[in-house]
């Protein structure tokens, strides 16, 4: 592993794993060419594209490999594989030529754009499996912490370009770590697939994000179709089609699309509820006959920097904690096993689920004995020499955060006539659904309280969508499908989600019914009544 | 007319015009776009291409025009004129946005880029009228007089760049003066279709020619497809398809495809024979059911600079000469009415032809008087203060230019089992077919003897074919099934041909009775017996 991911924890692993049959965004075919005589006299170019016909149908040739053909096809005695990518659907043009057969070097990339960090996974496109990947922060990050100041900047002179150039040099550093350590040319890697939210898609192309903040939220462009990877500067073959993941509008990205692609709710009769909360929440819910999804600025509460003593998911930051309800005594544990500094977000949740059963909150989040904040680590044996804590600021965030997906959850449940109760699967995608715990997730409402094995991690969901629509172009139309099919419910300048927002007051839900191992963990520690709800 | 025309003769007209359904390579349409709003919140890009799609089918968008979309969207009131133009057959991508009605504003280039000259027409794409035309020397004449010296070039370093900027200044040049004459931008100009030969094409797009005069002469590509303008630097839209006329070979290119386009010879039930004499001469026989075609390096005796007082058509040329059969008097009219200067080909044709029928040379090319020169204009009259003269070499020059032409065509027609009396239609094409006098090409031999209501000169047919490639693609089909369809007979250390070659030794015709009308001149004027053959 590289240095720079020994340093923090970023989601690289995905869980599912769907079985695909491989046919990928470009192919490979390797030729064995009849030389040229006065009695079979076409040329260079029409003689190869000529054979790749026989293959695949019509292909197109660009100028710039026109230029190196005659060389190549003469210099490897007229045996030559060829490489073609899709530049719109079903329309294939050349991507590389090279001499003899290379046809099981073929290698792809599946991308995770995040508004924190991006990982690249390198992909053998020949068997579909994942060779290696390299993760790094989102070189944006150091011009603006948040989307919104991006956005911002972006607008102002030269600020896009800078932007695009961030993201650009994080990708090209990942994407060189990775060839290197695998041994293999930029050039060699001749496709791209990548989920990414709508904001980091417009930073990644260049295009302006502005109107995605303004009502009513229009991006540029949800589905950008095949790029170029020369076009945007990314080094590898500059011919390789980059393909960016769908998105449904300016708030429910290809990531989100990737992530449902990648947990297989759309192809599935039972009624299902994928999650994504990170920066921003997504929900989507649906199963093979119909999606519905929403979003909102969930989640600054769980990110690094808006608790008191939050930060990200580095080491030394607490990242899970237990409370005895007995002796109050706290028990956490540190990433990386580093003295603690700070709270990431699993911390937080599993802070105020643990001072609900503990009794120290009550369900409306408020701490019964009237307290500002909760010392999780005292000052001696922090790293920062000051006392790590929980305030009540913290929780009403934390409060909010739930209360949102809560109302958002309800709003869409409604929207298509069902009750909470009809959900049969839960996925948790992004960071925060791979590192929460599950339970307290539940214990606090930021989850709903199903069957536990029917509530699945997706993982890197975003990323392990990108790498099926990279293998497969049937997943990519299901991608395409998704994205077209979600019916979206903007929630900003809702006012029955703002209804519904407002009423989510209580730990885990105002109805507690809705919530029945944790009434049962709550009445057994004598906390509520057993007729309450 | 702007100054360089005026000071030379160039074919840009042409005889035939066929009317056509127009189906342009390019199409505009005019869209009214509802706004976007919480309930319609497509983004802009999409919200496009949808309109588009619903009258055109799938169409994809360049990165460079999602920069462009939001603002040219909301600055026009989401009413816009889309340009849509080929990049693949049938396969259609977004060339430009523009706001409100330009559906009229629809421009296109047919150009003929000739080794000597270059002309280029502005089509109104809407109607499918020329609107202008400009013509002038391809700037690659300065860097090389003849093809073979321009492939030479092309092959030291740096040389190939030179001839591409050479052509490409040419065409900027041009398109330059007709968008400013015409009042419009460049930008404005959305399509272009070239008719070209062979090495013309490669040089026009940078590929490296040096294998098209070596055996077994195989070209870069024939049917390089559409290549956006920005690729290549013409200054026109920078998404403008640019379709080189395919090319059977590399001694048939892209011109005689689009002059038998032009002639509509491959749509007629009636056997034709299509002549193209430039410093290349071209031959494509064949009607609606079969094509053959050769080629060979026929003309150099017709172009200016190979005859002793030989010139291009320019002022002062002799492009008509008549001899006296009795007094020996010549008469002759030079372009411009200028003093003459020199003998251009259709003088030089004009020139053997009076020679014969005045028996002043005999039906072997031999000046009967053994004399080493005719003067054509004595020292006095000439503007060079020389005589004007034409030599026993120039004439054996023409002689083994006519006899190629006679060869190839018995080539052609003992390959399909034909007779000269079998053709029904002749097509003279390029400057050689406009300017030559019939009666004189048909007494040398150089041109069959058909009723000459069945000879029809094409004038600049590349240019027309390239016309109707830029205004229906059906007509684009059209050329590439005659380039794929054309059997080529390839002449270089084709031993029938040489021996055929040798034989031709006669004016006009070995065979004299395969020139009844040349005949009976000759019989009458007592040149030869009334039995002779």
């Amino acid at each position: 592993m590289a240095d720079k991911e020994d340093r923090m924890v970023i989601l690289t692993d995905s869980i599912s794993r769907e079985k695909i049959s491989i046919d990928p965004m470009t192919r490979k075919f390797y030729l064995e060419l009849s030389e040229p005589s006065l009695e079979d006299n076409r040329a260079d170019v029409d003689r190869l594209a000529a054979a790749v016909e026989k293959l695949l149908g019509p292909v197109t040739v660009p100028l710039e490999l026109m230029r190196r053909i005659p060389g190549v096809l003469r210099d490897a005695c007229w045996r030559v594989t060829v490489t073609v990518g899709m530049v719109a659907p079903g329309v294939w043009s050349l991507v590389d030529v090279e001499p003899g057969n290379t046809v099981r070097r073929h290698y792809g990339l599946a991308v995770d754009i995040g508004t924190t960090t991006v990982v690249v996974y390198l992909v053998d496109m020949h068997n579909g499996q994942i060779l290696g990947k390299a993760a790094g922060y989102n070189g944006q990050v150091a011009l603006g912490e948040d989307i919104l100041t991006r956005i911002y900047l972006a607008g102002t002179p030269g600020g896009l370009e800078q932007l695009q150039r961030a993201v650009l040099d994080t990708l090209n550093d990942l994407i060189g770590r990775l060839a290197g350590e695998h041994g293999l040319a930029g050039r060699e890697i001749s496709a791209v697939a990548a989920g990414a939210n709508s904001t980091m898609v417009h930073l990644f192309l260049g295009l302006d994000p502005s109107r995605i903040c303004m009502a009513p939220y229009i991006p540029v462009v949800n589905n950008p179709g095949f790029i170029p990877a020369g076009q945007l500067g990314l080094k590898i073959n500059p011919l390789a089609p980059v393909y960016c993941l769908p998105s449904v509008g300016s708030y429910v990205g290809g990531d989100v699309v990737a992530g449902v692609l990648a947990s297989g709710l759309h192809r599935q009769p039972e009624l299902a509820l994928f999650v994504d909360i990170g920066t921003n929440g997504e929900i989507i819910m649906g199963n093979r006959d119909w999606l519905v999804g929403c979003a909102g600025a969930a989640g600054p509460a769980l990110e690094g920097g808006v608790a008191e003593c939050g930060m990200r998911a580095e080491p030394g930051a607490i990242d899970s904690i237990s409370i005895d309800p007995g002796t109050g005594r706290v028990r956490y544990t540190t990433i990386g096993g580093a003295p603690p500094a700070g709270i990431c977000g699993s911390g937080l949740v599993d802070c105020l689920a643990e001072l609900l059963l503990a009794g120290i909150v009550d369900r409306a989040g408020r701490f019964r004995d009237g307290r500002r904040e909760f010392v999780v680590v005292p000052a001696a044996e922090s790293a920062t020499g000051r006392d790590i804590v929980v305030t009540q600021v913290d929780i009403n965030n934390l409060m909010r955060t739930k209360g949102a997906v809560n109302a958002a959850l309800e709003l869409l449940l409604e929207s298509v006539g069902c009750e909470l109760s009809d959900i049969d699967r839960f996925y948790a995608a992004g960071a925060f659904g791979q590192y929460l715990h599950l339970e307290s997730a539940i214990t606090i409402g930021l989850y709903p309280d199903l069957p536990r094995e029917k509530m699945i991690r997706l993982g890197n969901a975003s990323g392990e969508g990108a790498r099926l629509v990279l293998l497969s172009n049937r997943k990519r139309e299901e991608a395409e499908a998704i994205a077209r099919n979600i019916t979206y419910f903007e929630l900003n300048a809702n006012q029955v989600f703002m209804n519904k927002f407002i009423g989510s007051k209580f730990l885990p839900h105002t109805n507690l019914d809705y919530y029945p191992t944790v009434k049962a963990k709550l009445v057994e520690r004598g906390l509520v009544g057993d007729g309450e709800s």
